[in-house]
């Protein structure tokens, strides 16, 4: 038995679960989202980790280098992080994904092992990871760490058994038997899901690890050797992760350039040499919308996740204050710079109903903004679920669309965070707006905005929300009714944009939390993105069903 | 009970059984593909049919129109056959369209049914469609009864199944609780398939149903309303399946342009119109490349089947007339007009070892002629093998042609058909070429041509095939050899490019048939096409998962 097959053995269990959860659409997860479900000490050896790589060189991915670049900037200190990396040239990169292609004769089980085995590596390092994406993103340690811990190693996992399932659908040998009449015509005939070639995984700056690696495991079940380009704001999350699965591969007699790290700078990118090399056959992306078409324009088999126009559609509710709370909490957490997070509330001119009385639309703004208000100001509460701003120029594109030519409902607040005082803190603006001013509320405000705006009824409400989410993509919508006709109508032409709809939602649910085996991400069906965690097609792209016959 | 699904439960087991045959890809058809397994009288009711259709309105569509246009003429009788379709704008077709779109209402269970149902009753027409695939491709009578009537059933079918497993392989609804410590989160979810919009299906002039009802039943089972453009020379076997499935539809109250045809004439095509309408999301395609090219360039979900230059390596073989015979039959099969059929036979300068010893090129060369001589010209096989050239240009641009730069090896045989007196007849040409004669074998040349070339060894002539794989597409490779070695290699090199290989082909074996549910015709990945008779991807691509959550 080989290394990687004992790996198998070692997995295999979990390796099936997953592939049933996939298909079950239950809940499920290996890997506890908790802090506190991992050992004690765990947290103070992450963050000690974090403060002994600052101004570091990154060894752990075993490349000799002349040249060492890093310019990631810690939204919480606001100053470099100073960890550099090896810095190769994209013809070194593509020669070295080019002699890791026989990852393919590695048997699709082995690589599903050797895989799950990089995850549970990774498990380890949840809190160095956590620590990284805080200090590259501006994330609060909390979501830090499920996003980039738990909550991307349930992506990769559901990637990784996806793409075993499809594999192993179909038979690798059979014999064929075609009764003739007189005679039978008998034929081996095997079929091989031949990988299309090198991948390369454009990572975003504020989820460097949850958005990469969906597209990373994808194209590696599928025998594709992977170059990942980080954005060069958020490497070092992604380069524990990379590291990791090298060290996997090493031990186990593999090529660790099965999987690269490509580093670049702001001001000598290295994307479009990567991106354009013909030896580049699969592209998974995420980021903004004009860079995300020129991908989408290269001809190649890609993967894009990209901006949207997230709507709250409100038709009526039980309680208007628990919709406001609910929201609020979507808007604020994480500064609004989830690519789930609700920018346009939809409301009637005429008010909505819930059970307490008829609400109008100046309330409902009032609403919303009071609920803002009082979850950034407070103290437990505010500056956790905000976190920092990844990026200066959010900030500056928001402070300059002044009232974006609606009404100010709610201002930027003065909040602080102890912890760490050079943060770059910013709350929700709320701006009350007519349906006439299109222009400001039909663009996709990345960052802490909200509108609320006045449309001429509830159907009227839909078409917006439907339309926008036709032209300018949307990945959630929220709708708050009671009335189960209503829901219908928005569940349909919501749907038909290929937009998810979550209803009514209160408590502990929130519109801009996608879980893994069971919410499909982004529908890849609207300009949002062309590609969903996980469905089918998510790994079928990766590679080719070719059958030979043999006499 | 509805009738659909009354329906649903006579063809249950027959897809069940249809779903299972793709998985196992052992050999599978409900449907017997020799005409001696129908009704005695079948085959004179068909021909009559035929006969009384020639120079008549085809009504069977049951639409009314003012305008009735026809330009298909027969290969066999060199005249028009006089038929005459309903011309319906591209408007209103869209329109029409548009208004079935409720056909994505009809649950996947019933959709499947009917169907099946409708290839019930096209069974009951084979002989009706053979003879109209006759007296427009050309074909002989036994190709045009198999490859429109059974085998074309046993392609629709196959994708039917597949668009029913993939649909049906996440649940449309479950309970989902995620254990929060103090207490659980639960959410009712549901999924859904939602079609991509208008599907059109644009056919060829030579397979006029086979290639065409894969793309227009996986579109249908997937709830996509479909328009048929199919090429104006080959209409009528497809009008015959498209107004079957509407007398089913109808008949179970369903609206019939939930599949439309749509006709038009070579001086006033509309398939770019439609194309290029932006209601139509779905396109599939059979044809040449500069239109298949524009087809992918226009930004929809496409499906292609381009053209491609399908190579024969002869490495070694136990006996070469037996390989002589075989490339003989798979080149003079409807002389040359099929996708699959090989064009280039590489054999090295050195020759090549057999059983029987050692064969020089030019005695490779002059088996291959011989054993076409012998096939053309046997009174019993020759004009029913070769059918008829559906297009003079194809035999203008091989006569043109002339010695393409190399040694005309067997020139066009002097044979006639005593049936058909008129039939466009034309035998393979087979050039002796060497490998530096680049340009005359390195581009598709439709139709009945063969090209002996020269390598400098057998490695290079992999090369040589994979490469022309690489940048002009192939659907088949068939190889000889009986070193294991170099098998390895040739499966290896040309599964790399995408295409797969049939080896030692002899007897009842040929290259160019492709079975349902169990070789993937076109693997997708070269540019003789985009995607593939049917791997999941040609069905998934066709609908996009939504999600919705419920608190």
């Amino acid at each position: 038995m080989t290394t990687s097959m004992s790996l198998y053995t070692k997995h295999e269990e979990l390796l099936e679960q997953a592939v049933k959860a996939l298909h079950t659409r239950t809940y499920y997860t290996p890997y506890p989202e908790h802090p506190k479900a991992y050992p004690a000490e765990a947290n103070d050896k992450g963050k000690d980790w974090f403060a002994g790589m600052m101004n570091q060189d990154f060894k752990e991915l075993n490349i000799e280098s002349n040249s060492w670049i890093g310019e990631e900037v810690s939204p919480y200190f606001q100053t470099g992080i100073g960890v550099t990396y090896p810095s190769l040239s994209v013809d070194s990169l593509v020669e070295n994904a080019t002699n890791a292609k026989t990852w393919k004769s590695t048997p699709v089980k082995e690589r599903a092992a050797l895989l799950i085995e990089s995850l549970e590596r990774v498990k380890e390092r949840y809190f160095d990871i956590a620590y990284a994406t805080m200090h590259t993103t501006g994330q609060s340690f909390m979501m830090a760490f499920q996003a980039s811990g738990p909550h991307a190693n349930d992506r990769a996992l559901e990637a990784i058994a996806m793409g075993y399932h499809e594999i192993n659908r179909f038979p690798s040998e059979t014999e064929w038997v075609k009764p003739m009449g007189k005679f039978d015509l008998t034929l081996k005939k095997t079929w091989k899901a031949e990988p299309k070639g090198i991948a390369l995984v454009i990572g975003c700056s504020t989820f460097p690890t949850w958005n990469t690696v969906p597209g990373m495991y994808a194209s590696l079940i599928t025998g594709n050797p992977v170059i990942i380009k980080p954005h060069p704001k958020a490497i070092l999350p992604i380069a524990v992760v990379v590291a990791e699965l090298r060290n996997v591969l090493v031990e186990n007699g593999l090529n660790p350039d099965i999987i690269q790290l490509a580093v670049d700078t702001v001001s000598n990118p290295i994307t479009k040499q990567l991106a354009e090399h013909k030896a580049v056959k699969l592209i998974d992306y995420t980021g903004g919308n004009v860079f995300g078409d020129y991908i989408e324009s290269l001809n190649k088999t890609t993967f894009t996740e990209k901006a949207g126009v997230n709507s709250v559609i409100l038709d009526s509710a039980k309680d208007i204050k628990s919709v406001a709370q609910n929201i609020a909490f979507s808007a604020s957490l994480y500064s609004g710079q989830m690519c789930t997070a609700p920018q346009n509330i939809y409301v009637p001119e005429e008010g909505i109903e819930t059970e307490e009385g008829h609400v109008s639309f100046d309330e409902v703004t009032k609403h919303v903004a009071a609920a803002i208000e009082g979850l950034v100001n407070h103290p437990k509460m505010g500056a956790g679920t905000l976190g920092g701003i990844q990026n200066d120029s959010t900030i500056k594109r928001i402070e300059d669309g002044g009232n974006f030519g609606g009404t100010l409902a709610l201002g930027g607040q003065e909040i602080s965070n102890p912890e760490f005082e050079n943060t770059r803190l910013f709350t929700p603006r709320v701006i009350a707006t007519d349906h006439t001013n299109k222009e400001a509320y039909s663009q996709e405000c990345f960052g802490p905005i909200v509108f609320v705006v006045k449309t001429k009824n509830r159907n009227h409400s839909v078409e917006i929300a439907a339309e926008l989410a036709e032209t300018k993509g949307a990945l959630t919508c929220l709708a708050y009714s009671t009335d189960s006709d209503m829901m219908n109508t928005i569940e349909n032409r919501m749907n038909e944009a290929f937009t998810p709809v979550s209803f009514n939602f209160g408590g502990a649910a929130f519109v801009n939390q996608h879980a893994a085996f069971s919410d499909f991400h982004v529908t890849g069906g609207n300009p949002a993105g062309n590609a969903s965690f996980t469905n089918p097609e998510y790994v079928n792209k990766r590679f080719v069903w070719v059958g030979n016959r043999y006499a």
